[in-house]
């Protein structure tokens, strides 16, 4: 395409117009997707917002796309005009340093973030490098795949790298990466509690696979938890008893943060080094786990709850998400 | 023995003195240990300022003992009369937890500190469950073999879980658990870096196996090692860079704590997510992690730089540790 229709916003928290924008020529290494749906995830707020100070504007947001392949550049593999592809958090990222050759691209220092000086899914068309370009496997329903490429592989690397399905884990916040990392974490097998400080979804989190349900905000029922999580998943970006939680690590227990929490969190060495516990974080997950992801979402039908909009009702989706009310994942579906 | 002299501390920050305890039978899960040597720890010093606020008075201390066995109780294992031992900052566990079932014997709930409502190596005998008296290899100096039993196997251990030889592995504080570990990441292979606040140590350091040293203070200099370390160790209670030290690490790196510092410390959520790092601690290691450093530390002639004080001097030795001066490791040699 040599230009493209585009939802933009100029400036932080501004609403969204539609512009049509011109494009340079499609570089070698990219394909151009042409759009069919795009999850809304929280850092498209963040980011919206300038939360963390480095937003780009005017921004094209939108990082989990689904569509079909309408243009590959000239050096692009493995990929054709007409399949359809996923692209998430990055599109894009050196492919030669030393986290690019051993599989762990999403570490990569160039990596491209999708909305942030790169113009995302809330558009008639996307570009990515091909690598960061996913095949979507026949058995998953395109319309709900979009939010696999964030928020899913956000909660199912960590699961991936430490969980076994003799693992106790806690899946703390239950909204959008939440509700999937339930699902994720009861295919794999794990026993799985919920924390949320929403009581209206304790029911909602055991049909998505939690065994157990604990109130976030209870610290008393938090510490009468001591000493259980092989795994906590933190998925949300809001300051929680931490002292709590770190102690209701088992042994050798882990707690991994995923949601960009911005206050520091103050941990104590004594809780680390007496039950030998680590802390740890991650970023979405590099396209080799990506694929593993999809491949195992196909096969055990891991999907997100969606709520569907028009993308042209993309400010009214942004108010919903913003007010908490989402449940579980936004997608908008392309209507240009 | 039905009694035995013992060096004991009647309240926090007092001196020792002399004076002979009337013992119970020994239990028969015990052995009675005549003490050859005993090192002196940071950690006694603690435990008689009572910095945790854990410590029990009367308190006889001392927790890197090296001698003979001179009692057996009835139902000992693998242990004879007349064999050379060690114990460290453990002398017993449960044995039936699924810590101690598993080999993490040092993880158990019920773990037995050896100078915490027990009698420590400062005496004429020590007493330990067979579990924790550990047979020490004849390769070893039995003089300098006790530093290893706490303060070895808390430095060994993390470098066995988390080094391969090619790692490039950093000793934060060189001091009695710094210098032995950078003696054994050197054996390991690693690419090592000692970080040390006093510049007389620089030459030490690398006599010790570093191959670079840095100034601990020196943040500017931290920084300018962005995202160079696979394992940094913390082996000081002291205060540091911590947002420096987190940025020093690799992609996948990881900051381990064995000192006990007090100040929590405050860890950004995005320092862990963007390179997928880890935070964590361990306290010592399990009977079977000890065996393994006692026989890598013969096979690879790892022993601490040491000072050596007749027992009867405790007092003037633990002036020389509070002030700083040790080099590296104090060991006090028992003359009852």
């Amino acid at each position: 395409m040599s230009s493209i229709e585009a939802w933009i916003v100029k400036a932080p928290k501004q609403s969204f117009v539609r512009q049509q924008i011109d494009l340079d020529p499609l570089a070698s290494d990219d394909v151009e997707i042409q759009v069919e749906h795009c999850g809304l995830c929280h850092s498209d707020l963040s980011v919206r917002n300038n939360e963390w100070g480095t937003s780009r504007f005017p921004a094209v947001l939108g990082h989990e796309v689904v569509g079909r392949i309408s243009e590959v550049g000239a050096t692009v593999k493995g990929l054709q005009v007409g399949q359809r592809v996923g692209v998430g958090w990055n599109c894009g990222s050196c492919m030669f340093c030393r986290q690019c050759m051993s599989g762990q691209h999403h570490l990569c220092a160039q990596v491209r973030a999708t909305i942030v000086g790169h113009r995302g899914g809330f558009a008639s068309h996307v570009r990515s490098h091909w690598a960061w370009a996913l095949p979507i496997p026949e058995k998953l329903a395109p319309a709900d795949t979009g939010p696999l490429l964030c928020g899913g592989i956000t909660v199912f690397n960590p699961l991936a790298m430490y969980a076994t399905p003799t693992s106790r884990v806690g899946i703390v916040g239950i909204g959008g990466l939440g509700h999937m990392a339930l699902k994720f974490a009861a295919a794999f097998g794990c026993d799985v509690t919920a924390f949320t400080s929403n009581e209206s979804k304790f029911d909602e989190a055991r049909s998505f696979g939690a065994n157990h349900v604990v109130a976030s905000r209870d610290s008393a029922a938090i510490k009468k938890l001591a000493g259980t999580f092989d795994l906590l998943i933190i998925s949300v970006p809001v300051p929680l008893d931490w002292d709590a939680l770190i102690g209701s690590l088992a042994p050798n227990g882990r707690m991994h943060v995923v949601g960009a929490v911005l206050q520091p969190i103050p941990v104590k060495a004594f809780s680390l080094i007496f039950a030998q516990r680590s802390i740890s974080g991650s970023p979405t997950g590099a396209p080799v786990d990506m694929g593993t992801m999809l491949e195992f979402a196909a096969r055990h039908n891991v999907t997100p709850q969606t709520e569907h909009f028009p993308m042209s009702r993309i400010n009214d989706a942004f108010e919903r998400l913003e007010s908490g009310q989402a449940r579980y994942r936004i997608v908008l579906d392309a209507d240009f």
